[in-house]
């Protein structure tokens, strides 16, 4: 058993921008996300933990960076099935994953269980969504941006 | 086995309030926290951390949020013996836990232990806690508030 | 099994300082970081994660703070070899652990093998490393400083 730590933040884009607002697998109402991919910073922390647990390296690793990122236009949960799929490859199995989300929009309490339920099937493990605000306080708290932390733990076969 | 990994941040009350002093489960000297309940952010963190590895949702799930929140006026420990209750309704021991503490104030390090077996004997399994600053830096490192960042493994029976 | 959790972040020393940018047990090119030791927030997120997860508290716990730290001067991974050691003189054994690096220097990438080598080498089980940036948000973004977040899993005996 191997465990793994994920953390993403990234800049809401401005008004009027027509960046997609996506988050743990689901379109959200209101104003996106910056980001090479789809800016699911969700599904980009949980890759990181999933791919952290599995000593296979990061985000970067199996998708690039920047330009050249395979992720560019790749929806997080494309992305996440990749991960999982990768890790089989080198006989590693998600056993559990958990995700918490740092902002002040998308409300994620009302579809908070529609989100963990999206972030499970991607996974194939069970992946708990939580989420929280900073009272105002620092760039998740002025609304400025969006981050997320995640962990995993990941069974060798 | 399931891990969940809670986050949680408030901000220090104004100096003169009466908001009082409360983290780990302990009543500490100095200016207060702000939020629903005792603004114990470890505390809250740790119980995120249980209900996400349990795969109950969140501590607003349990506990309501807003003016709407059973958690008003409510101590850290009364929420986390309620959270382990709720957990045991569900098949969740809480295995071990681990709570991290980044602010300015109070100076854990004198009380660290004592503020860990309160934590532990709320929870009924091993929770440690490490504090930490930020270096002058952000939000944690002005004083303007405080954050928790914790981890759990259940075991679902 | 029990699981722990570190946090660390550090300021970047002014322009010109002579102190040395050490992270994840590897030197790098660039200017430094403060701290009583060699600032290596990798390393002391982990450290704080193992000390945690073994119940044993912090890394101030063993190696002191401040003006009286043992720990001045000392580089990461020998403050690693020590929590290891401490570790095993109170039957606890590291299974897995991984760390998050946030901040915009040194660009990890490049180098992410090798600094998960050193790590895992220092602790003796399979220690992930991961990178991300803030997009220009916050004290890790303005390049103020550099952050590092730690799980782990230590085995009892």
């Amino acid at each position: 058993m191997r465990i793994g730590q994920g953390f993403d933040a990234h800049r809401f884009a401005a008004p009027g921008s027509d960046r997609p607002l996506r988050l743990a697998c689901l379109a959200w109402e209101g104003v996106g996300i910056e980001g090479d991919s789809d800016g699911d910073v969700a599904a980009h922390a949980l890759i990181d933990a999933l791919m952290s647990a599995a000593g296979l390296g990061d985000i970067g690793s199996l998708f690039g960076v920047g330009a050249a990122s395979q992720g560019a236009g790749m929806q997080g949960d494309t992305m996440l099935r990749r991960t999982v799929a990768h890790l089989a490859d080198h006989g590693a199995v998600p056993v559990s994953a958990s995700v918490v989300v740092v902002g002040n929009r998308p409300k994620i309490g009302p579809r908070r269980r529609e989100a963990a339920e999206a972030l499970s099937r991607a996974v194939g493990c069970p992946v708990s969504l939580t989420a929280t605000t900073t009272d105002r306080m620092g760039f998740t708290g002025s609304g400025e941006g969006i981050a997320a932390i995640a962990n995993a733990l990941v069974r060798m076969v």
